[in-house]
Order: structure tokens, then sequence, then C-alpha cells
């Protein structure tokens, strides 16, 4: 895709570190202390405790720039230095490394021209190399943004071999993440594991209200005053995967079910693009069945 | 009660029409023809047609003063002159007649507090003759507002007993609703039928999500991203009857559960007052398990 | 503009009426009666009454099918039969004749696309043939979706000028109202005026607060923790103009000004595309510096 | 004051520091490092750089069980060994002294009596010696509240001397810090100057939009579509201090003044409720004309 514009103000090179471990006395204390002895200027630290998990989650983001170990030396030293001693999981990430995203989506627009004005335009540091769809009608809409449109027309009969293709092409690409930005397709349980926390649904209700299929329909029929929008990683439990970010809008008296879609439909946009931006920036740590969010 | 100050505007004496039937042509024409040969002023009209159902619900108030029919044959002549003819169903109130409404309480203060404040401080027309509770913590502040305190200790066996003495509590104190300030018990069906859409309840949770006991720690265990209130008319069925008001929060990344108590309990508030409110305005009108609010 | 798709449902050809008079005793039971004599089933009534001011405002909508008066009459009648002797002002509107609307822009994209997204898969049914810019950075984002776009390179000396070639391209281009998507440059009394209550602009605060440039900035310097936007109808004040519509989202304590920006540019996007639906679906009616919106 | 119940769960005896400085390399290692060494186990840390103003801020609550310094030496040692060789500024408090409140009200009742319900349930941890107000009309509130009650006629001429009264009575209490709890009296310079943000004012609009008096008036004649509430600190330039919370609710279009009046107050009420929370947390802490909130 050809970026039209690109608005972002200049970003140092950095490397972003997310750890999750037993919580201990002195973590932040150590874990700041070795990044100031390799001349590391934080840009930006949260960090959390469970209360009632004791379990410790930091996200710390450091300008490269002077940083007293190589790049690719980090990962290891920090390991051997650090999180062996406290059994810390972490992640690395650098900012110059861009995320490889692929959008599958069927035949609503929305969501699938939201997330790609936000690329074009330069709001989100994200390549898109793919659009996977089980229809043709949004093969227009992938090529006036100039990205490749793969059609599988997946039945209950053919979804083993389709999904073998779509991985194919996945993997062909180098995608890291996938969003499903109103695909009305359910993943197998094969997929998904594929993809662990790399999977990006937004389902057009609050939940835990409303699972399933036509939530604006239920809402309506039980005559709420709020509707909602969830993002949420996609785990082999339909609609239980862990919740990135949710949003709701009031409902009127008057309002039909048409206008629950109509003001679902601007829900869902906002809603999957801040769950995606959140993945993006590495602030998503996924813990149990709930996902941290931290500060950027 | 002796009510410490009244900030309420001059109202003029009026009567208010709520009415639904089935949707036919010229029925806002008929109802506002008859006000006006009558000289009646109105002061608010709303109207609502369920598309789906193909239902008419009206809400229309005027002035009584200068009203060409006795307001002891208002009734009577609506019924003969329009209501039989097109079905409607019909309820009919004055101003100058003030809802009487008992409050249930157990141990959590806040929204018998609330509430309270709002009728000493003349926020609400309405009188309270009494609040009856299954436990004695509340009676201070009962007290305090100079409001009768009964105090029933309702247990699995005593329940039938119990709720035949307080029903007569409430029938010599005239009361014509019920408003349940987080009361923690559950009513028979046979306490319910005494009331129909006459018991408000305010639930800890943003229905149907969550029902049933602990809501704030269920939202907490699946981390939502947003927690609610849902204030209802109490029916058979727990946690599942119309739908009056409801209102959300957002839940931060560091929340305890007894933040989301706190922040809930904010909410239980006014959400469960605006309820009342509405209800004390005669701006409810229950229609299946669904609730039409009409403006004001 | 190709439509992708449309997803609306079947609408019956209807007619609107826009109503605004002072306050009179069976205003609603003679226009009603008129629709009734002449067989027009009412699709959507909605009217309010300006406690203060005792002016009167109604929105009716309602079906031509079986109607007892021709399209091209119905003005005329309703003229003699009722808005003269009420000394009202309407407007008559029918649902078959779409608005045509142009788009101003400058170099800021997330509207853009909005908007431009909404009508390609026939969300909203409207006519864009043109869109006008100051700068050329957006003639791409138009030829993709295959809209016209002029260039008019404004500058104080050549305002009036450029202003008047635009209002060529605007008559030629039959265009009925404006929407200005983040377009940077202030419009001459003269141009507004040819256009009075239909140039639609978003403004990046919730005004009256931070009117004027840089709006994000001001916010974050007087430390305010909510922020929003504001659309409106551009008149000869500037920031002044009747107010369509707002939105709000909170600040966060680690949020920089471009995290204002960011949240900013979806409220932005939100309400302008709001504030458009209301004007498109003849739901607004400017009264003196206020915008009345009526319901569905 | 007797409390009626006390719903907290036990806490353990803890310091809370308030820092801010120019941000430096390694200030959270050494701050960190510090309270390990002296075995301090952290209950919560919050830190923020201000990008702009390349400043730190941080907040540091630990449990003082097992802390190797002596509570009355903390401060000495900190000093020393820290905060000097940082040019820090700092505060530290202890939470089993509890702060004193002092609310100053005149004739609306609904933001007292959401304060005082809050104290005697328990809810929040602080003691409130006295209420001041200029009328007698809230004296029967503060009665059955068991508070005493200070009745100063403030005038024009008066109010050096009534204040100079004012003072002497909060001294001898020992206060801390004031709520207004729609205060309607303007403070002195002089006065403020005694209580350097420590005085909390709820302003009934959105602020900087709608200052000085009858925002709602203001709000109404604007046509906005949100209104809003805003806990702030009081400085000598009225409705310009540093802002600690605000929160907005939506208008309908029917709404009238005395509706936007009932909406408000709602908000008032739980505006001003978090904006004392977090002062009594020690959340708050104010660098030139903002309120850094921090994380619980």
């Amino acid at each position: 895709m050809r970026k039209i514009a690109c608005k972002f103000y200049f970003m140092p090179l950095s490397a972003t570190l997310l750890i999750n471990c037993k919580d201990q006395r002195g973590l932040i204390a150590k874990i700041t202390q070795f990044l100031k002895d390799n001349n590391g200027n934080i840009l930006s630290l949260d960090q959390y405790v469970e209360a009632a998990g004791n379990h410790f989650f930091m996200r710390v983001k450091w300008d490269l720039n002077g940083f007293g170990i190589p790049r690719e030396k980090i990962a290891e030293y920090f390991e051997h230095l650090i999180a062996s001693k406290y059994k810390m999981e972490f992640k690395l990430y650098f900012s110059d490394i861009l995320p490889r995203m692929a959008i599958f989506v069927s035949k609503f627009s929305h969501c699938l021209y939201d997330l790609l004005s936000r690329v074009q335009s330069g709001e989100w540091e994200v390549e898109v190399p793919v659009i996977i769809s089980n229809h043709e009608d949004m093969r227009k809409v992938a090529e006036n943004f100039g990205i490749e449109y793969y059609y599988f027309p997946v039945t209950h009969e053919s979804k083993a071999e389709q999904e073998a293709a779509e991985l194919e092409i996945l993997k062909y690409h180098k995608v890291d993440f996938i969003v499903l930005a109103r695909y009305m397709q359910v993943l197998s349980d094969d997929f998904v594991r594929n993809f662990p926390n790399s999977i990006i649904n937004i389902h057009h209700s609050f939940l835990p209200a409303f699972k399933g299929a036509k939530p604006y329909h239920s809402a309506y029929e039980r005559g709420v005053k709020i509707i909602g929008a969830t993002g949420h990683y996609v785990t082999a439990d339909l609609d239980e995967g862990p919740i990135i970010e949710q949003d709701v809008t009031r409902v009127e008296q008057h309002d039909s079910i048409q206008d629950l879609v109509r003001k679902g439909q601007d829900l869902e946009k906002v809603v999957l693009a801040r769950s995606v931006f959140y993945h993006l920036q590495r602030r998503t740590l996924v813990y149990g069945n709930k996902v941290v969010i931290f500060k950027g």
C-alpha cells in the first residue's frame, strides 16, 4: 500500500520489554537499575500488581540510542542477568520492526475502511500485506488501497482445506497477527492455535451480554438502554476470549433495530481500532483470560 | 418527614394520560382534538410507535386550569369518547396526588441516603411513609429523616409469614410503589403480584451481563473494561424484569474488586434515582418485557 | 462515485415536513388531521415546545403511497389550509430527491475517508459530486472514490477570487450543502451567505471551550480531564454557529498532546458523521442560534 | 459524627510519598532501591513524566510493617539520602493520621448530603469536625449528622471580619482542607492563601466553558448538547484553579433549564466526591496550574 501521508512525529529508535512474573520485592528497582547501568533512557514505564493473584506486570520502553548492550544481545543479557533469577516471562520488541497485519473481512465494509484509512494516512505504523475474505464483495476496496485480496469461499465441508490454504498465504506474507473486521466465519481451534493471542476480533455487543449471533436483535428484544462493542483476542471458546477494549452508546426510545445497527457500527469501528492500536503499541499482555493494558 | 427545603418552581395543576393501543391512523389527531375541544392546554406530549409490533404509545400532560371536563369525569369521558373505540389501555394521573413510596433496604446505606436526601430537599414530589428492612442497621438513618422503620428478619422458613406482615404495613401506609435500595432478599412471586410494575430494583451490573449474586466479582474475573448498573421493575423472574434505566463507568487497569464496588455504588445511586424519577413523573409504561420511557 | 454496496432496507417513498411557529392551542391536532384527511400514514412524528420562547417545532414524515394530494401540490395546499393561518414557517422534502453534498478538505484525511466510506457503502443516501481543497494532498483519495477534485490555493489576497470560482463549481454541480472535513481556511461572510444553515463544520473542541486555533494544545495546557468535538452550522461568527452535535472522551494522565490529537480525531469523525446524518435526514431545524434535533 | 457503619477492608499501616523533580536518569531505580534496602513492601507505585516539561512525578505507598526506618525518621532519611541530591520536592503521609475536612455550604443541600453520607457510612477515612455556612438553612442537616455548624452571614462589608472568624474556627478544629459544597461566596485571596491547594470547589460547568455565575443558563442559551461539572483547587483566580476531575452528561432536546439543573446536580455530587476522594487518598499533586492524578 502506498501511504498517502505520514503524520507521525519523529520517534527515536526504541526497545520495549513486556514482563510478567510472581510479585517479589525489588523487581522495579532491579529492572530500572539494569537499564540505568547500561545507559538506557526510559521513555515510558508502567507496572501493575494484580492484588488477588500477587502477579507482577511491567512494560518499559527505552531509547536505544547510546544503550550499552547491542540490540541483538539485549534479550540474552536480560534473560541471564534478571529474568532467570525471578522466573520472569518477557518479550522484547524493537520500534523499527513493523508488525505485519492481515485483515479478514466478509461483507460489511465499515471496519475495513476504517482500518485501511488509518494505515494509509500514516496514523499507524504497521504493514498490511494481505486481505482475506469468504466473499468477493470487498475486492474493489482492497484494490483501491493497493492490497492483495484472497477469496476463500469457506463452507462447513471445505473449512479444513480452506484454512490450510489461508495459513499458507499468511505464512508467505510473514503475517504476525490477524484482525477480524466483522469476519463472519468461526475459525477452527486448529487455525487459532497458529496465532495465540494474535487474532483480534470485534464482537458487536458488550460482552458477556449477548454472545453469539444477532446481538443487536437480542439487545432490542431485551430492551437495554445501552449497547456496546467488544474487542478481544480469539480463543477456542467463541466470544469468551480475553477482552482488550469495550465501549458503549445510548439507545433512545425510538431507535429501531436498524438504528442500533447504525450506532453500533460506529462503536465497532472505534473499539476495533483502539484494540489494534494497543496491540501495535505492545501495550497488551494476556494473562489467564484477562488482558493487561499498559499506559503508553 | 419534615422537608428541609423545596426548590421546585411553581407547577400548574395538571393531568397526565398514558395510553397504549394497536397503531391506527389518526390516533394523535383524535386525542389532541379531544383536549383542544375541551380547552386543554398541552404541557408536553410524546408518542412512539414500535415499528416491529405496530403498537402505539403516548403520554400527554395538560393544564387542568380551565379544562372543560371536571377532573372526576375525565377518565369516564375519555373511555367512552375515545379509548373504547380504539381499544386503548390508559392510565390517568393528577399532579396534586403525590405517590407514596416505601423503601426496602438491608445493610448498604448509599442508595438509602441518596433517595432520602432527594426527598427531604424537595427535589422529588413524593411521600415516604415507611422504610422496611431485614436488618436493624439503618434504623438510625430512618430516624434522622423522621421516617417509620420496620424490622422483619426474613429467613427461608419465615418468609411467607414476614411478607404477609410487610404487606399489612404497606397497606396500612397506603403505599403505591416500592423501591428496593439494595435490598438483599428475593421477594416471593406472591408478594410481587401485589405490586405489578410497581417495585423498582437496582441491580449492580449492566444486565443481562452478570445476573445474580456478586456481579462485581464476576466482572472482575471476566476482565471487562466497563461496569454498569440497571434499574428495573421486579417480576417473578429474578434480574429479568423490564429495564427502566442503565448507566456505565470505565474500569481502569489497577482497579481492585473494592474499587469496582466503590465506583459501582456511585452508579447504583444515580441509576436508581433516575429510575424512580421517571416512575414518579409517570414517564414509564411497561409493555411486554420492555419499558417505554417518555420525554418530560 | 460507484457505490460498493447498499445495505439499506426498502424505504417507502415519503414526504417530510419541518414546521415552526409561535405556540398555539391545537397545532398538533390540526396538522395530524390534515394528514389523516388526505389518507397519509404517519411514519414518524416529533414535536417540541421551547418553554422559554413559547415556540413550536415539529417534524412529521408520512408515506406518500396513497396520499390524497399530488406531491407537486402538497406545499401549496399546506400553505393555504394551515401554514398561513398559524403564521408557520415550513419546509417540505421528498425522500426520492437525494441531497447533493460537497466536501471541503485540507491536509487531514481522517474525516474525508470516514465520510466517503459511509457514502460508498450505501450507509447514507446522498450524492457527492465534488471535493474542493486548498491543497493537492487528497486528490488521490478523491480519485480512488471516483469523485471530482478541485484545487483552489486560497491566500489572503486571492480569497475573494478563489471563492467566486468555488461558488461556480458548486453551482455547476447543483450542491445543496457543504461539509468542512477539517478545512483549514475561514470562509468569507459573502461565501457563507450563499449557503445559509447549509455548511457543516467540525471544530476539534467542546465549544464554547477552546475556540479558535490549536484547541488540543489549549486543552492540554489547561489540564482538562475530558476533550470534545463539536459539529455546527457555519455562520459569520467563527466557532459561534448553532451546534448540531457534540461528544467527548476522557484524557488520561499520561496522554501527550499527540495522544489528545489521536483521540480527538476519532471524536471528530463520529461527531461530524452524526451531524451530517441528522442534516441528511432532515432532522435539524435552526432557530435563533440553536439547532432543534428531531427524533428519527 | 458517629459512624453508622464501616465497610472498609483491613488496610495495613502504610506510608505514602509524593515526589516531583526535574526528570533524570535512574530516579525510579534510586527510590525503589531505597525502599527495598529498608525492607519496604511496595503496595502501589505510579510515576509519570511530563513530556513537554521534562518533569518527573511519582507516588509510592508501602507497608510500614517491618520497615527498617522508624516512621518519625523517614522524612529526614529520605531528604538526606535522596531528595537533596536530586533536588526533589516531596510530601510524606501516614495512613493512620486521618485528614480533617471542613465543609462550606450555602443553600443547596445535594452535595452536603452526599459528602456526609459517604463519611457516616465509613466509605471515606476522614474527620469532619465542622460545617460553615453563610445561611442557617443547613443547620438541621448538620445536627442530624452530629457535626458542629457555624453561621457567618458574609456581606461585602463584613467579609474580611467574617473570614478572620472563620479562620479561627478552622484553626481551632485543626482543619487540613476545605470542601466548598456549592458555597456561594467568593473567598478572598487572603483566605485562600491560608489553604494552598487545600480548598476544593465544585463548579457547575465543564470548565473552561461557562465560567462565573449561572452556567446552566448560559449552557441552555448556547444550545450545547452536553453539560459538565468540574472539581478544582481554589486559587486567587476565580474558576481558573487546577482541575482535579470533570464529568459530563447529555442534554436532550426537550430539557428545560430546570432539567439541566437537575441533571447537573447529580454530576456535581459525583464529580465533587471523586475530587475529594483523590485528595483524601493523597493521589493529587499540583504542579503549575495542573493536577497530576496518580493511580491508586
